[in-house]
């Protein structure tokens, strides 16, 4: 079968996953209206595309505060790499750099940051952070992350609880036992790391833990989960770098609105003071381009990385961003 | 088979309830269309969520009519609970005292009120009520209410003939001949009541009837089947203390409304004057949110009630009421 | 099989009825998209139902151009009913006078219409009336229709030339050898009555002959097909006495309006001069309270006449509009 | 089976046709959004009928750019004709003459354009033209077109570089190796005709090419694949004598505008100062009268065409002409 485009690949995965790991990286909340909502969302936005313009040589570099990647799409944070490759979070640390972009590992990587950073030196990475009850274990993993080279924290804002998500309960998926959250271990009991209502996870952070964050790091913060002007502004006014609009890929509240959708809003807010991302719904390279049109400096990609995991590991990832690079470029000359 | 969300509860009632009891507590009129625009009607209503708030204590606790109850979900009137669960009503108000919430009994129950009563002294009960042709059968049935020590009468405005059911016609839905709708024993005769457009109901009963019904009781009166605003407006000058937004599921008049989309025009007019309720098409706990979000005070559940008896009677309907409540409360915190 | 709505009706005739003659009576034109818009359209309209009123003594009859009938339906016009059961028109023509209502017989009807008025003496009957290129011809059915006693005349305005009606052209489709279009026996060959694109009917018509059509009788003169309010004005001008909105039942010009949709702009630009009618999508009771309260006096059924024949002839037709007349009564019941 | 509509044609190319070769006819870019939009927005588009109009005599010739065509539909620039019928484009060629209509010829072209004119010779035709790296090419093609009686030039705009058609991908579409584009034997090298990101196309063409192509011939430019007001006004400033409106079908960027929808800010940007013409999603004679009751001076039918070939070479594109032409004139008498 030839991998001609995103959803090639997300067949692939489909069949060849084992379904409580598919099901687990297929997850919405409740009934997926907004994981869902993410794709329609984009389907809807049309180009208004212009004629005979010189499009022989395109420029599809950019950066993301201040550094340099090779075209905007990077890979956002999702967990537990290992289910979908041996080698995990370290062929998509791999991937990433040969892509020569940016790779978002999450804290609930099956790889620790130290063994990411060492698989893949010099690639541009950033680190995604919760706030836990412990504060000194999240202190712990910004130091840790700091030392390791990463080059922005990441902190996700939408997860003061997990979201429901219907098949997970009934599957009861939780970590195989020879695979363990390595960021967090000494620090917690891995084997609690299955979807339930009460986690290690802090529900009372605010605005102001923002500060608290900044006093224990000169890396760049940069929000994700912000959905609203009111939340964009505040995001501005607390002092962070960046802004990633997500609803978690659809997997948190349910029937919020589409990211596409809120980045509009959230740029109108934030008019230029910090850079602004999004993730959730990308497919397509014309995805891209409607995100970057919309005002996004950078967009990231979430399930398409683990289905180009699942394919060949390292290799299947760089297919993945290599057709969605490929896309990318042809919009670009077709709109004009 | 895990009982994840409500609609694994309706799956199972579809499958083990007889046909014919299925049919009827599914029924719509016409097309079902208005009861499938109240489910409808919540899938089209967005949230805008709100991040880093503290969410780790959350108080869902309300008050209707001044009683206290655990959570901002009641039980809707229904008929014949016999028909899903043997111990009918009785089990039914078990597990509205266990939950610690509001049950409005149905006039036409299979246990008659005083066994309701009897069966769960000390919960918080109202009683539905219809106006018959024969007014001293509906001024008894008051005067029982009261003397069993329910707390609200709940008047249902919306059924001066019986909807026109078209699976009901079809299947010839009457009760079995062992069940009764036992608080009408004596006052007619019972075996009447199939759907028929000619029924012991006086359509004749207007505004006016409020008054006659005032002066029989010092109960609240909550008027139930109001959809407009100037229902509302009238509901509030003949002095009721409650409304209730309803369709009655849509089984009466089909193309009307959905009561979501109702409550926002009778809020808009009650102005705090009366509390507003809603019942219809309430399926997760992200319903009732958008519902208190839209004004109402608290929601009521017919149908999944039904199916929580008919999974396992007292037991099944406490697991309906408490997975709302779970996702109830998933859902205030995820929206901040 | 309990006949509880008139879609059952539709489902007997489709099982019952040689395919082709189905097919005709089913046959839109091109796609079929103004067919079903007619009853799409009659689904988006919303009641707004009120309460506590009086409905327990509800009038339903009504008079159109003077003459009292049963409640607000009537019969339009079509075609070759002995397609549909041996009797044919006398059969419809004696249902209609039955059901105390009026029925419009079609120019293209397999019984005269000398036999049609001698079956049912005394009905209030119109007479469906087109425009040969031999004006002779219709001199002559204007004098036997007024002869026979027919009390309005209905001149269809949307058809110079058929429609496209795929299903007919494949089946090719033509009266079969024993029937007859009476009414034309002598004037024209019958044998032409297939659809074709050129016909007898005269494609040069305009406005003007109306006028022609007046100075031939006295009768109340109906024109059938109007859709916009230039031409609603148009018609008001030429003198008829009333207006039948009509897309001929989505058999003409594909992707015109739904008839409900074009009757309320009709309905503006008569304000009141002369009496407005709809065809094209009755399905239920309510799509008939929709019509009325939208301005039309009383509304006309096609297709459900030919299922009610095919069902059972002229009981079976009744039972069609005692089924429409019971769910109009309870409509207007529920939205008080 | 007849064929009595657009869609059997369809139907039969799609049964009769090898795959890839329908697949490639078919195609529509990345998920076929816009393809399929082309015709979905011609349906979303509602007459207003008129009626007692004189219908009896219709003109339906028409004039582009000064020459009569006897219906306002002409052969819209398609590839490789002999993948759909032996003779290729000298069937095509022959049909149009025989129906008296324009037919524009591909560059990608299974007969040389000397061998097309020498097929039908006096027929009304015009050449597609796209601007290849090798000018001398180019401008070789323009001055055989010129020489072979071709009336016009159609510079095709939207193909910088080829759109991601993935079923072409999939199949590894290219031309068996008996056919040729032999419009370009000896200039280029044949075997590269299959879609490809890079192409013998040259994509640093802007619109100062206009007057490069200007200089080169005194026929008259039609530039193809403009869809907003903003391109309509600079194809009209560099002196440009038509504009067919066109995504390629749907072949190019997707998610652009349908055809029809941007027909309306062309023709309002034009303001009659050159004739505008759209391609794309015409099905029906209706989608005619709508293209030219919006401003469209003629459409052009591409896919259509082919099926026509696929069914019976020059006899079957006459058919598709014909039922084309028929239903035209009835949609006119029809809508008044």
């Amino acid at each position: 079968m030839a991998m001609v485009c995103l959803s090639d690949f997300e067949a692939y995965a489909k069949k060849y996953l084992p379904k409580i790991t598919w099901d687990y990286f297929a997850a919405g909340a409740d009934e997926c209206t907004t994981r869902d909502e993410n794709i329609l969302a984009y389907k809807r936005i049309r180009f208004r595309p212009r004629m005979l313009r010189d499009v022989s040589v395109m420029d599809i570099r950019t950066k993301i505060l201040g550094s340099e990647i090779s075209f905007p799409v990077g890979i956002a944070p999702t967990g537990f790499h290992q289910l979908a490759w041996p080698d995990g979070e370290k062929s998509t640390a791999r991937a990433a750099r040969a892509m020569d972009t940016c790779y978002i590992a999450s804290t609930y990587s099956t790889c620790s940051l130290e063994e990411i950073s060492a698989a893949a030196p010099g690639g541009l990475r950033w680190f995604q952070l919760y706030i836990h009850r412990n504060r000194a274990a999240s202190q712990q993993l910004v130091q840790r992350a700091e030392a390791a080279g990463f080059r922005g924290l990441v902190l996700t804002a939408d997860l003061p609880y997990t979201g429901k998500r219907r098949d997970d309960v009934r599957n009861g998926f939780r970590l195989p036992p020879h695979m363990k959250v390595k960021n967090l271990e000494g620090a917690f009991e891995v084997c609690k790391m299955s979807p339930s209502f009460h986690s290690l996870l802090d529900p009372s952070v605010t605005w102001n833990d923002i500060h608290w964050l900044r006093s224990l790091t000169c890396l760049p913060i940069i929000i994700k989960g912000i959905l609203t002007r009111e939340d964009a502004e505040l995001a501005v006014r607390h002092g962070v770098q960046g802004i990633i609009v997500s609803n978690h890929g659809g997997r948190q509240l349910d029937e919020g609105p589409a990211t596409i959708d809120a980045l509009v809003e959230v740029v109108e807010a934030v008019q230029g003071r910090v850079e602004v991302y999004v993730d959730g719904g990308i497919r397509k390279g014309s995805d891209v381009l409607k995100a970057l049109a919309l005002g996004a400096k950078c967009v990231f990609v979430g399930r398409p990385a683990l289905w180009g995991l699942a394919y060949k590991g390292e290799e299947g990832l760089q297919d993945v961003l290599r057709i969605l690079q490929d896309e990318f470029r042809l919009s670009m000359a077709l709109a004009g």
